[in-house]
């Protein structure tokens, strides 16, 4: 794209490799802002899966032939590649997983089923996602260990107060979303890294909105764990990320139990593989893998720097364009301070509505609880709609979302 | 293809739809016989892949716009092809994971961490693949209950007696491989499960060999769980399946927490979605389930008789070739009662380095344990070479692999 840091986006050369985004519906063309659910997927992922299957598909790991060597390199390098991505040590640290979601779940197995306890304590918000909420819940359940939750506050920031009263030296895991994906949020994650290791708590960072949009460092966070999935970041389905320290992972047992995870197997006994294969069971996503490293080659030839000034300039001008609606609710922080997602609601219309009818407009924005049920609860709406900007979104596209907006309204006015 | 049901593969036009079996090595033709760790991808399933990221990506089931429709419906029909192809009764019966070793774990964490407990004992057989092994081994661990294998005979073979004598009341779980990735048994997986169920217990087949390579019908068989890959049978990495009798996977506890498998949660605590999203957290690896329905359209259309057929031919070929060589050992049972697979050893050559040097005459064989390193201490042998084949080999290649071996042999001589 050949321009400078600080420059704008080439949204129009970005777009083009998007072909996806030429679909019309009724001669309308597309509006896609449900990228905080799934981002789109750019031709150089698409050839370099079509290149994968066509060229050197093979299993991993064990295979002496030319196929597998090649198979295994990609695969293992793949994993540096989002090491550096993060500012990760080493592809010690990077395990593949199938998504966000099961990366949350095998630290709660691994970590959590074997050391937590009654009398323990797991420190999330009240602005977390099902896969961290429900997960760490459950798991709370099973070990008899306590789940706290540090409160919302009317603007949509985490209560910092309240985070210190509840982090203390019973804690032993902080979990935060980094950026909310119902209220677009930007939580302090490095200060409550900062809170969580004054208690000798782990902190848990969930990336999944943040990762895809912005430059994220695991050494400045300080943290533990950070978990993302590849679909939300111009990757495949099918492939999540966990990122851990490598003194933590090597300390923790496996989680899935199979083939490669393994060292030495009799039938009363088993010893286990080196990291990350130790958390790696079975036949892994290798096509999957391959592709997300393919994904950040085009994010980072694009950069990080210019991906975050897009995202948070389009929500601020989102969120001023939707402020002009007198009947709307905004969930969240003011438009300048946010990721790249705005929730609302209007006030006579459901959101399911709402969505219906701007899909009638062509314009794709996500309806529902977004996976955060408490918080909508706290929020009083049972749903909200959210529009989720990224790297090939446009200001005109979202004016076309107000556009219909006002058009839905009026049908239900 | 157009041929009758009872008719040959025509290879040759299957073998236009992998354009990676044009591949050379130095001038000469990649022999791919590495099929049981991983098939190939035909074109057909490469261009659904390509298809939906081009024009309908959109995560699934909670969205109203249009490409969140299209994709829910690919995703939710794939499950009803896996259903059908199987013979189960409905897509609340087939879970999709990443692999069969998830498929495996998942049971054992939902069932088994929950179900078993000292005095229970969960029945294997020596020839168990390390994804059932070993997790069995380590759940037992956790929860106190018991491990038992059941013989496996100097032919390879099953002691059914001893399987008899081993399955009892006690007996809460028998899991047992369909075929043997390392001898080519064929077990008598409905034999079990009949012997499992006069004592109450679940019976889990390993379909990881047999589900790519043959009709296998979970109704006939009268199994109660039975997991498989997609990446063995022409379809992408990164897919497993994992089909439970509904009754059973609805009494079940669920497996990953978060979104999508939940119906309601709060700060304290949550309910459970229908099958089969129950078992499915997070955003899923929704490409890849489209894929896999591609891939068994590709498989339907050429008949499993016939892929099977064609499997039992090759395999008692190259067994029969293979036993020219007098200082060479096959393992498991005859040509003619197999599976598409032949492991062995030549006397005077470890296992790594024949297939080194098979590599070097393009042949791709695996070398290793075959993730069976209990098998292969019974064996004797650390390791094996291992060719299997699949719909697009030749009788032609096995006189490669046989040629090449001549050679291997004669550089160790």
């Amino acid at each position: 794209m050949g321009t400078t840091e600080s420059a704008p986006l080439a949204v129009e050369d970005i777009r083009a490799d998007f072909p996806i985004l030429e679909r019309e519906f009724d001669g309308t063309p597309l509006v896609y802002l449900d990228n905080a659910a799934t981002s789109q997927t750019p031709d150089q992922v698409v050839d370099a899966i079509v290149e994968y299957y066509r060229t050197y598909n093979s299993n991993v790991h064990r295979g002496i032939h030319q196929l597998s060597q090649e198979a295994s390199i990609a695969y293992e390098e793949a994993h540096d590649r989002v090491a550096e991505f993060i500012g990760a040590e080493s592809r010690e640290e990077i395990v593949f997983t199938k998504n966000t979601t099961e990366s949350m779940n095998l630290v709660a197995y691994a970590w959590g089923l074997n050391e937590l306890g009654p009398g323990d304590e797991v420190v999330l918000t009240e602005m977390e996602h099902h896969a961290s909420l429900v997960t760490w819940q459950q798991v709370a359940k099973r070990t008899g260990a306590t789940v706290k939750f540090v409160r919302v506050d009317d603007e949509g920031y985490l209560d910092m107060d309240h985070a210190r009263e509840l982090i203390t030296d019973d804690t032993e895991m902080v979990s935060v979303v980094h950026i909310s994906n119902t209220l677009g949020t930007i939580n302090p994650v490095a200060d409550l890294a900062d809170l969580a290791h004054d208690h000798d708590a782990y902190m848990f960072v969930d990336g999944a909105q943040s990762v895809p949009t912005r430059p994220v460092d695991v050494g400045e966070i300080d943290a533990d764990f950070l978990a993302f999935s590849g679909h939300k970041m111009c990757g495949p389905t099918g492939i999540g990320v966990l990122y851990g320290k490598e003194p933590i992972l090597d300390a923790m047992q496996p989680y899935l139990y199979g083939g490669d995870m393994i060292r030495k197997v009799t039938f009363e006994e088993s010893t286990w593989n080196e990291l990350p294969w130790k958390f790696e069971a079975g036949t892994p996503n290798i096509c999957q893998g391959i592709a997300l490293a393919e994904a950040i080659d085009y994010l980072e030839d694009i950069g990080m720097d210019r991906v975050q000034a897009h995202e948070e300039q389009l929500a601020e001008y989102a969120y001023d364009r939707l402020s002009e609606f007198e009947d709307i609710e905004i969930y969240g922080p003011p438009g300048d301070d946010r990721g790249g997602l705005v929730a609302f609601n209007l006030d006579a219309v459901h959101a399911h509505d709402t969505s219906e009818i701007l899909n009638e407009f062509a314009v794709a924005v996500r309806a529902g609880d977004h996976c955060t049920q408490p918080l909508h609860d706290k929020l009083g709406a049972p749903a909200s709609a959210r529009a989720s900007f990224y790297i090939y979104n446009t200001r005109e596209e979202v004016d076309k979302l107000v556009e219909a907006l006002a058009d839905a309204r009026e049908l239900f006015a």
